[in-house]
């Protein structure tokens, strides 16, 4: 079975060029089969404060308007996933930006208007795993947007996203699914990276469950890890993005390991 | 040798819903390989307009500052290519949206700064016309946006694109380019669809161009028909998107045929 490596990189990796360039360098140098999921970052939020569109929240949740997943659509597919495109060719890697609607790639359900209605937003229902593979087989870097395809372009989480190619794609390939960080990865306190899980398995996630020890932000994060898991992937790992690169070229690393 | 049908929508298609939806509706029903490349239209002039990016102008011609190409990259790149990909998708066709950075596939040359530094604009050079037949047979639909890659997405004139495309696969299709407008046609006169010349040949376009009765929008699509018959190209049209599509369906239709 061949590997291939399936980055996932958030926000805060985006947001900063330095950090994001590095990143990508070292990521276009890397062998064998490989995919970048990006999330969205700040850019979308300056954006739509630039163009007066007002994010609603529901309970601290985002809710998705026509207006705004028009501008996600355009911030999300065009500027960031064609930038991203742009470095990895200047860097030598044959990428090549995808949203879930191109090729029909990643298809979802729009979230029912009931009990909160979070406009439009998909949740993922199935990746098109064979013209993916076929992609691939061309040599070439998928890059995806958080964009997801119902008989329209809907925002969807990243995660969500990389969860699902992994899942689609672990039949085929030994998937390594590395979520970068520009922290550690997951640890018991936050400014303490001593405190480190190295190892996280169901029964620890429990606990820390229980014990109210894991943040809001990563809880979801975790779910998707679990899910992906059980879904027959065949290792994530959650840890800083070098090291994230560091796993993916075989070497030692500093970082969580998801485990059933 | 396949036939394939490579359309060049441009902006006056592109802001007429109506129109553009029964265009790809009818797009999506055409049999066998074919190809979009959209131009820009009205939607990135109101953007701009709405962030403050003033558009600078040179004797009438646009010039591309990096705010503007940021902005083309995501209203072109992203929000035109992926509504057009969307609605193919829906339609049933197997729409994938590119850019010229997107697996390499339209090398250009920034415009030297001199006499007049046009900006951000890329002249296209090369089709990566390899992976481009790979792809189309995966029985994948490309839909291009107008931008080119030169170590940075550049924006790129449409019908050069679609010039280049056709010429690239002109050595491995029977290739059919369609410029789809809202008017018949070439017309001697445009205010009088009677005028219209069904058949352009290099002598024919030489007297239109001494006697001045070629349009300033018309006068750079010619010279890329002419362009690319002289590359290989088999069939080249420029009619109403109605009758272009008349035409790939290999039905009589109503428009200018360029021949040598």
């Amino acid at each position: 079975m061949d590997k291939i490596s399936l980055f996932k990189i958030g926000g805060k990796v985006i947001d900063n060029p330095s950090y994001l360039a590095s990143f990508l360098k070292r990521f276009s140098d890397l062998e064998g089969a490989k995919i970048l999921v990006h999330g969205g970052g700040i850019i979308a939020d300056q954006m739509a404060k630039r163009l007066d569109i007002v994010t609603e929240m529901h309970e601290g949740r985002r809710i998705t308007s026509r207006a705004m997943r028009d501008l996600v659509t355009m911030v999300y597919g065009g500027q960031i996933n064609k930038m991203l495109v742009a470095d990895l060719q200047r860097f030598g890697c044959d990428a090549v930006g995808f949203t879930g609607a191109d090729a029909g790639l990643v298809r979802s359900k729009r979230r029912a208007p009931k009990p909160v209605d979070f406009g439009y937003v998909g949740d993922v229902t199935s990746v098109r795993t064979d013209m993916l593979i076929k992609l691939l087989r061309l040599n070439l870097t998928p890059v995806f947007a958080p964009l997801s395809f119902d008989e329209e372009i809907l925002n969807t989480n990243a995660d969500a996203i990389a969860g699902a190619l992994a899942q689609g794609l672990s039949a085929h390939y030994e998937v390594h699914m590395l979520y970068c960080f520009e922290q550690a990865g997951v640890m018991l306190d936050l400014n303490d990276t001593a405190s480190l899980i190295e190892v996280l398995d169901r029964n620890y996630y429990q606990k820390l469950l229980d014990d109210n020890v894991i943040t809001a932000g990563m809880l979801p994060k975790l779910k998707e890890c679990f899910r992906a898991l059980e879904g027959g992937v065949q290792n994530i790992v959650l840890a800083e993005a070098g090291a994230c690169l560091d796993h993916a070229e075989g070497k030692a690393f500093r970082g969580t390991r998801i485990a059933l």
